[in-house]
């Protein structure tokens, strides 16, 4: 994976993912990459920051995945109560690399190459139905993450819950 | 939601999200959309095509979650399997607005506009974990879901699983 040096850029400044090359940041952008953090108030130094791929896109995703379906004839078993069922039976496999394990720290430190690529591959497969999902139920997914991102924030205020587990309705105003 | 008129672009050739609308393409592809489409070959007209808005990215929602987390001195409670768990219970609730209904037809024409927000918000908390999760086992969710898809394109040959929905163990050579 390459790295780049920009994590806090602003989401409504610059966000591009324009992989033919015709962007000024794409270059730069193309692969995850880590961040030293290196706060100015002598606060503990945390790790080094992971950031995903800029490409695809959730769009992307979801019309790699309708192609692959059309080309399968396979949207006469792709309704919406089978694919939520498709979702769990991924979820569960992505519990099995959990189970029995004890507590597993941040980054898998003790996980094996394999180990961390079926992980990569469970996931994909939670992800895939559930973009699948959010389109044949016409659920506009990444806005939709906007409004509840939202709605977290305003059902917990930073300066209220800060570093507390309570959930939103235990609180008190 | 605005309309576009661009659904066939390729991924590799034509991607952007670039929000500032230094792209070319992005006034034309500001918000989900929805495209005719009109078979040549005579068969059955298929509904329009619901499409997602290009942004946020994948990278924007790990950015502001993990924003939202470190706000509220949440990392400490957010371990591999708390976030899993975590997942499992969203899960729980999507499944909870099914239970009960019998088939749902794609688009859930009977669904009511608050059923559908409530969906979009359950199915937006799913994302919200799968994504920090991801990233707290430094998976690069993005690239991971197209090396899943390659395989599957391997393990289901369009040309041999056409309209049949049996396992890739059960095909023969």
């Amino acid at each position: 994976m390459a790295t780049n040096g920009k994590d806090s850029r602003g989401l409504k400044d610059d966000v591009c993912v324009h992989s033919n090359g015709s962007c000024k940041e794409s270059a730069a952008m193309n692969g995850a990459a880590t961040e030293a953090e290196t706060p100015s108030n002598g606060a503990e130094v945390r790790p080094q920051r992971f950031t995903f791929s800029p490409a695809p896109s959730m769009e992307d995703i979801r019309r790699m995945q309708a192609e692959f379906t059309d080309e399968r004839d396979w949207n006469k078993f792709h309704q919406p109560r089978n694919l939520l069922l498709a979702m769990v039976g991924e979820v569960g496999e992505v519990a099995e690399l959990f189970q029995w394990r004890g507590e597993v720290a941040e980054g898998l430190p003790d996980w094996t190459e394999p180990e961390r690529e079926q992980l990569a591959h469970e996931l994909s497969d939670v992800l895939i139905y559930l973009v699948e999902l959010a389109e044949k139920c016409r659920v506009d997914l990444p806005q939709a993450v906007l409004r509840k991102m939202a709605l977290n924030r305003l059902k917990y205020p930073a300066s209220k819950v800060h570093g507390s587990a309570k959930k939103y309705t235990e609180y008190k105003d």
